[in-house]
């Protein structure tokens, strides 16, 4: 399909910086084809009109658990323990396979809506995620998360990780990596034997690393490390590494990440939210780490919507840091969305708008309060808006949404299963 | 007029909880007259059908300066110096009144769009914003800003503050307040003189406190006492108070505060986006201190929307102590309706859905993704909702939004307006 964007403002990268600019850009089938320039032998199928319009390139959000999505809001204002072990985990005890396909549909609605156009979701359902990227169209990154103690090849989560990555076969939209899930729940034996596997296979690394001072506190007293250090003896880091959280890092845990090439993906809502604080991300991006951005799950954030995780992002470290200079609207823009690509091994791919890279692209609306005045844009993305000024997505060169109606889904019969979820579970009977 | 909220989600006070309840709401004239007991002689215009609704009271934007908002995104990332001396303030000295009117017009589409009724506004071009609330219909606490050093009743800011009070004789949703602007631009004897204007009449006061360490450290330094002690010593406190921000206030200090009944209205965002650090905002809660919820102005935020503000009020204070329990999702929603009611002297009038009081209500939907599931209705307010979810909002009766159209005003005039204050003020070519 060829689609046209004419004279639309965009925001266009420039080495470091971020320009917006009118540019009419060309979209042939899958990819960016051109820029201000038509590519010989193209063939229009829709023109999109640019006026009161900017596009941008989608947002990644690097880190969740779409199949979590049923959960939002069930869990509230817990402690850590009690959060994950007296209601998260009983409920996840009782979903199925279903119930995680339609979980990660909702959550991929949400994220389409404001503006995401590719996530990396670490999940225990094989085939959920997988099945609803292939009906709603996104990009995403998938990991089956990796408990385990032993030195075993023969692990039946592993087995289902490898087995699942068989699902990219016939969706180019899909890419995996190895999942272990925290230095907490894979012992020293297990977390060697995956790293193993991960540089015997060329395979990737999505792993939780440092996110409570519990977790720190524990893995001192029980080897005498750092979680960071934990991590690095098992071998993960000889492969790719996005590690999420990274809130408890010594300046010693981040040269380690540093020097191993690790990109840490932050999750400012959820780290607040479970009180577990905040990660040192100006010190982070100080060092040269990539930094990139997630929402988390939606039972500890409690939105899917990178808006609304941009927003915190860009202001949170200003207050902890008693300046407004430590991280601009340009950084958090960048976190958001290159950064991502980077972190995921996708950056030739997508993360901004090329020309050769994927057309993954959402535009938002100019003409509505919190865009207005347009004469800042990247700000505005930032610490104005709020998600729903995104009115249509492109995909992979298809347009999931337009108008805000999602072509790829029927919300109605998803929204009408989640409340069957929900029924089911008994969850429509817990008050707050 | 008579409407009919048939069959709704609603959130309803019960002492100090809330809860959501279904339930069918009577509107007559400006009254909330009946809840699932139609009034007598009741005559209904309009039926509003609540399938797959919520209607909440109205949101109280307890602090903002709203014709500020065509400075929305101008000046970001700056320190708070570089901000204010060579930035806004530069900007501000150009403003005309009708660029001060416009602004407050955009301000105010930007929250009933994001479903607040009610906002507390100190501003310097009077008569505009009084306007532009007459002419968009939503309620209104204005103070013209009180800058000085001299005990002069004949202070032509006072004079202009005391004639604007005339706009509320033809428009009861105005109420006013004294506006003196902050401990750092009020010498003692203009403080003293303001005291006793607001004590001889009977007026309130809406004042800037311990914004900032600098502010802190100053009066240390002149008076040798707390931005706090200073304003008390002056006679401000014995007007009822609404105190902005209160960001460096001491133990001691938040005992004068609630010893003499001042309010406190956070600011979150503004905080950190000025590098200025977060407000004790679970000790003053602890105090008994009356803690309500504003956005400060578009200049400093960059957001009217008070489901922005809301969640960060919901998550930060979570991130600074290390706890979930610090502040729940019922307390935040709390401060961003009834504790704002409270902090304006309107609590008999507005900030719950009770019947007597004014149909100040908006109405949002749940079939969409960040309101699904649909269980955990307050938290899903606080920490998932984006403000876009607002379908229709009813101010005093009145029904100034519906599908999410604003009936009150011309919104593509607003914004042709704008984009020519901005073009004026050259505001277009300063590229971030």
């Amino acid at each position: 399909m060829g689609i046209i964007l004419k004279d639309i403002l965009a925001v266009i990268p420039y080495g470091d910086d971020d320009k917006v600019e009118k540019h009419t850009i060309y979209i042939d089938g899958k990819y960016i084809a051109g820029i201000d320039k038509e590519p010989e032998g193209f063939k229009a199928d829709k023109v999109i009109d640019g006026t009161d319009r900017l596009v941008i390139p989608g947002l990644i959000n690097a880190h969740t658990h779409t199949y979590m999505t049923t959960m939002r809001n069930v869990a509230d204002d817990l402690s850590f323990m009690d959060w994950l072990f007296k209601t998260i985990d009983p409920i996840e005890q009782q979903l199925t396979d279903e119930d995680a396909y339609y979980g990660s549909l909702l959550g991929q609605m949400e994220m389409i809506k404001s503006g995401t156009t590719t996530f990396n979701d670490q999940q225990m359902h094989i085939h959920q995620t997988t099945k609803a990227v292939k009906d709603s169209g996104m990009r995403a990154v998938i990991s089956r998360g990796l408990v385990g103690d032993k030195y075993d090849k023969e692990d039946v989560r592993l087995k289902q990780a490898l087995e699942e990555m068989g699902d990219g076969a016939d969706c180019d939209r899909l890419t995996f990596l190895l999942g272990p899930h925290a230095p907490y729940s894979c012992g020293p034996e297990y977390l060697k034997m995956i790293a193993d596997v991960a540089r015997e296979n060329g395979y990737g690394i999505h792993m939780h690393i440092a996110e409570s001072q519990t977790e720190t506190d524990n893995m001192k007293k029980d080897h005498n490390c750092t979680p960071t250090e934990y991590v690095r003896d098992a071998g993960i880091f000889d492969s790719p590494t996005i590690a999420a959280h990274c809130i408890r890092v010594s300046d010693s845990d981040m040269d380690i990440m540093k020097q191993n090439n690790v990109s840490v993906v932050t999750n400012p809502a959820s780290n607040m939210k479970l009180g577990n604080g905040f990660a040192p991300v100006p010190e982070m991006v100080a060092k040269g780490i990539n930094v990139c951005l997630g929402t988390d799950g939606a039972a500890s954030n409690n939105s899917q919507n990178m808006f609304s995780e941009m927003r915190l992002l860009g202001l949170i470290h200003k207050g902890t840091h008693d300046t407004p200079q430590c991280i601009s609207a340009k950084q958090t823009f960048r976190m958001a969305t290159l950064n991502g690509a980077k972190a995921l091994g996708l950056e030739k791919e997508i993360g901004s708008i090329e020309v050769g890279k994927k057309a993954d692209l959402a535009i938002l609306r100019l003409d509505v309060p919190s865009m207005m005045p347009n004469n800042n844009l990247i700000a505005s993305l930032v610490y104005s808006a709020n998600g729903s000024e995104t009115d249509t997505v492109i995909i992979d060169g298809n347009v999931v949404m337009e108008n805000r109606i999602i072509n790829t889904l029927d919300e109605a019969k998803i929204y009408s299963k989640i409340k069957e979820i929900i029924n089911r579970l008994g969850l429509d009977k817990r008050s707050y």
